[in-house]
């Protein structure tokens, strides 16, 4: 695993600008296959940053191919794929990973020597082996994966920013051609993503545990919910805030999430086989009534947590925040805000805590640095908002 | 299972009022018994809330007390347990699970005969046992276990919202006076929860399958995520938005987790027995390349997610959203929500979904009606506010 910017997720420095004002695109024609939630955000951040002149897209579904020249994720529509990728010097395979192949193998034989292509898969050692044998040597393939997603599928959730500070992998392997790799990487970051390289086996074993895992357990554990609920059927009611995000994820797309698993099934199978382990310590722990162990475990995981990186993309990752209590009538956000805004200070982040109608609620807000939100402090108090630091 | 209001949780009645207002105040004295979030929140809504007119409070914490008197949670700070009770008609003992029955011991001596006491314990089959063994017949005691949390834990969370539109279930056995259940479900009622009864042993079972082994698989699962990072450093690093919120239960409190888990036992190994079926048939599918049983499988999964109910608490369940695409400068916000203010449009929920620094981001606008969400859109688009449907 190499890193090729920094090892921690940082903001990057105030002021710098995404996409490539002032100089001439990175690349004259592009084409993206599949204009789906990723497809379109690439597609979006390539026209409106500037980095490409001409974008081409084709997808199955001729309502996304509209919707992608709407939104401008695409300047050039195509009638398949093949005329998509007629020319371009690079091409993104932005379809679900049970397609792959089939798409690769129909674009092949239309690509101009010495083409790039990336996919966007989120399995890379099966795929990466099956690409590299329809693409190379005639072209040069790369594999991808940009680590940024959304339980909101389809070109109508693209957004120019999904990919900013988002990481992105690519999956060299030994055939790959340096330069190819170096363009990529180049693209990608100007984008705004943080490049990464990773061994396309070690990339599935890591996404193995980081990702599909925890789809498996979230949808295991709605499953294990909804037998509960056949005989208690408030069961899924009195599900609360902690049940929702432990699950959230479970709303995923089936099709996708079943060739996601299909696909990256021996890596699933090794990290299920640590996982069980780890249920079972956790299970007779319980089960002895053994306090000691148990509250250790619980002490890891905790401390294990807490290395996670909050706020792995977008959002500035140091938050200092205040919780504001506020009466619950239109333009109350708006007169906090502009007063904050008036003296300076942005927020960075807001979100409504709790609120009932007619009564008033609880709002958390979100500062860069301490001396914002000590001044927002001030200036809201000054006002006779009940605020307090988080 | 019985359910004492609507089966589905709604918004209150616009306008409705929680606490008291106008009518004296429901309680004379109170007790609570343990200032942490649960108490601390339940005092600041008993007393901001007119509904009692004396709240004693003690903690094991001499800041905790201090902290309680400061914000308002209590107003007659006690120097032992037994000195809270004291002259109390209703007693709330919300210290953790592992402490309650001696906590019982120490006080049962000095409450006044007939004294109604509740415990907000997040389990209850042998806790109600046990504390009906201390409590009755000289005090009139019942099970309840309010519904709302936070990972934040300690009098500093405390929140006179915490139980609005929160469900809180009391537990009533054969032995229960019917006058002081009736008492409690009014209280809690006015403050804005929604009341349930259950029985204690049928509350263990939905709340090990909804709450507790959630929380043993976010616990496993980061352990797993942590086995994987000795060997592939930056797993960590990689995990992206869906492991944090699957795990994000995991950061909670080791020693409250420990207790709920060992007092829970029964229904929790009962449920993870259930839960090992089901993520046995997942790995058998995976294993044998199983497609449509798969699909099928993920497919009631997320069909079972939809039925969960979104914003337990809180928010208005039914919310049309807006996504504003916006320049980052001070004031931005400030100004989208005052001109939507100053047209009597009030913006129910926002969130920032990404932002880059110099550059923009995106927002989320929470709306309750689908007029409401129109008008601002048009109101923003006006503005030349970049605005569309989610």
């Amino acid at each position: 695993m190499q890193l090729d910017r920094d090892p921690v997720p940082v903001a990057p420095p105030a002021g710098k600008i995404s996409g490539n004002k002032g100089a001439g695109p990175l690349v004259e024609r592009m084409a993206i296959i599949g204009l789906g939630l990723i497809g379109g955000s690439l597609g979006l951040a390539l026209l409106q940053g500037g980095l490409a002149r001409e974008v081409a897209g084709y997808d199955r579904e001729e309502k996304a191919i509209q919707a992608a020249m709407q939104i401008g994720a695409i300047n050039s529509p195509a009638s398949c794929p093949e005329e998509a990728v007629a020319g371009a010097e690079v091409v993104i395979l932005a379809v679900p990973v049970g397609t792959l192949s089939q798409v690769a193998g129909a674009i092949a034989p239309a690509l101009a020597p010495g083409t790039i292509v990336t996919d966007t898969g989120s399995v890379k050692g099966a795929v990466v082996r099956e690409l590299e044998g329809i693409f190379q040597p005639r072209a040069n393939y790369v594999g991808g994966h940009p680590m940024a997603g959304s339980e909101r599928a389809g070109i109508k959730a693209a957004d120019r920013y999904l990919l900013e500070n988002a990481v992105y992998v690519l999956t060299p392997t030994p055939a790959t051609d340096a330069g190819a790799l170096q363009r990529l990487e180049e693209l990608f970051r100007v984008m705004g993503a943080r490049v990464i390289t990773m061994d396309p086996e070690e990339h599935d074993l890591v996404v193995a545990g980081i990702s599909h895992l925890p789809h498996l357990l979230a949808v295991s554990l709605m499953q294990t919910a909804g037998e509960l609920a056949r005989e208690h059927p408030l069961a899924l009611m009195l599900a609360a805030g902690g049940f929702r995000d432990t699950t959230r994820i479970a709303a995923g797309d089936p099709v996708m999430w079943r060739d996601i698993f299909l696909h990256n099934r021996t890596a699933i199978l090794t990290l299920l086989k640590c996982w069980r382990g780890q249920v079972e310590a956790l299970e007779g722990m319980i089960a002895r009534g053994d306090v000691e162990d148990l509250q250790a475990a619980l002490q890891q995981a905790r401390s294990l947590r807490a290395q996670v990186p909050a706020r792995q993309k977008g959002l500035l990752p140091a938050l200092h925040e205040l919780v504001v209590t506020v009466p619950d009538r239109p333009g109350v956000i708006g007169a906090m805000a502009t007063a904050l805004g008036n003296a300076g200070i942005n927020i960075i982040d807001i979100e409504i805590l709790r609120v009932r109608e007619g009564e008033g609620g609880s709002i958390r807000l979100g500062f860069t640095t301490a001396a914002a939100a000590s001044k927002a402090l001030e200036i809201l108090q000054s006002k006779g908002i009940n605020a307090r630091v988080l």
